[in-house]
């Protein structure tokens, strides 16, 4: 066994998502032997994002608020459509389709997925506060959504979380829509798999 | 881009071995969620690794020390054989060493590899002070050196590792020894690599 404040280490790094017990402990042991500055400016930059960084209150994306705002810099922004909202799995995916440029609505960080198999999981997600802000869309400085986007991605948990979501969004009465499946640019037939292939097929226009 | 504070704090996550941009950011947004009692035992772990442990003199493994000690518990264990040193790649690989209870020799953390096709990693491991302690080993706390095993890993970076080790061990006159390849335990033939079924080949006896 590892040393007492070695083990807590690595512990501390197993909390950390997708870090098991053997990466853990490379970082654990990383860490022990890194210039102190490294370590000084890991510790530092952990403390400022937990003390500058809040959740906004309606799409739960972390922002950076020297002001009393609760809004993120997209919940907030006047340009944006406040009617549409698009729902993605964590806040990188949030960031991958606000680079992209094109839409202009606003988003709804889900925060996970439920896995296919084990249904626990719909408690660690966001689904309450998701119904709560459908159905109540002023309440969080929205407007009633005339479409509600799922872009949850296209894993068998992205699968089995949007088909959940949009079971229970139906209900609401709100128009649900998903992502465009079909071949990925420089997509090359004969290298893509047959269910990427099949949903091209399926959603030709 | 994300907020500055999230984007520092990304940035020194991805100084962690084996962590990039992707992985960190999703540390970071972790950090940023998890609750307070979380960030807060991870950043005393990392501040207590950090003041309780240090690298033993001899063979640069973690320890922890109370005492003015330099040595590790390994190396300055009484029923250890100073005169046999196994070098390993890094501390998990001395620790997986040391559970197997086979070995009784001490090792030599050399903190890496060379990688087969950069040499410029040289300096980044620790050959100038193995060399130093093979060269002059009574100063360090161990005795003259009968053997040295060279335990890298079965992989290009640790074979690679190994042929250098061993051609300027050899200069200095020492005998050295590599790990035996093989069956591993539960080796069912049909499902190995050629290169293992090789090496048990020629290793037969």
């Amino acid at each position: 066994m590892y040393s007492e404040s070695i083990q807590k280490l690595i512990e501390a790094f197993s909390k950390l998502p997708s870090v098991g017990p053997r990466t853990a402990a490379r970082f654990a042991f990383y860490i022990i032997k890194a210039p102190r500055e490294e370590v000084k400016g890991l510790m530092e930059a952990i403390a400022e994002a937990r003390k500058s960084t809040k959740l906004c209150s309606l799409c739960f994306n972390p922002f950076e608020n020297p002001s009393d705002n609760t809004l993120c810099d997209i919940c907030s922004d006047p340009r944006r459509t406040k009617n549409i909202l698009c729902i993605v799995e964590k806040e990188s995916d949030l960031m991958a389709i606000n680079q992209a440029k094109t839409y202009k609505g606003i988003f709804f960080v889900l925060g996970g997925t439920l896995s296919p198999m084990r249904k626990e999981n719909i408690r660690k997600i966001r689904v309450k506060e998701l119904i709560e802000r459908v159905k109540d869309p002023e309440r969080y400085g929205a407007k009633k959504f005339d479409e509600i986007i799922i872009a949850t991605n296209f894993t068998s948990e992205g699968e089995a979380t949007a088909l959940y979501l949009e079971r229970i969004l139906k209900e609401v009465g709100v128009k649900v829509t998903r992502l465009a499946r079909g071949l990925p640019k420089g997509g090359e037939l004969e290298y893509i798999d047959e269910e990427t292939i099949s949903s091209a097929l399926e959603g030709r226009k």
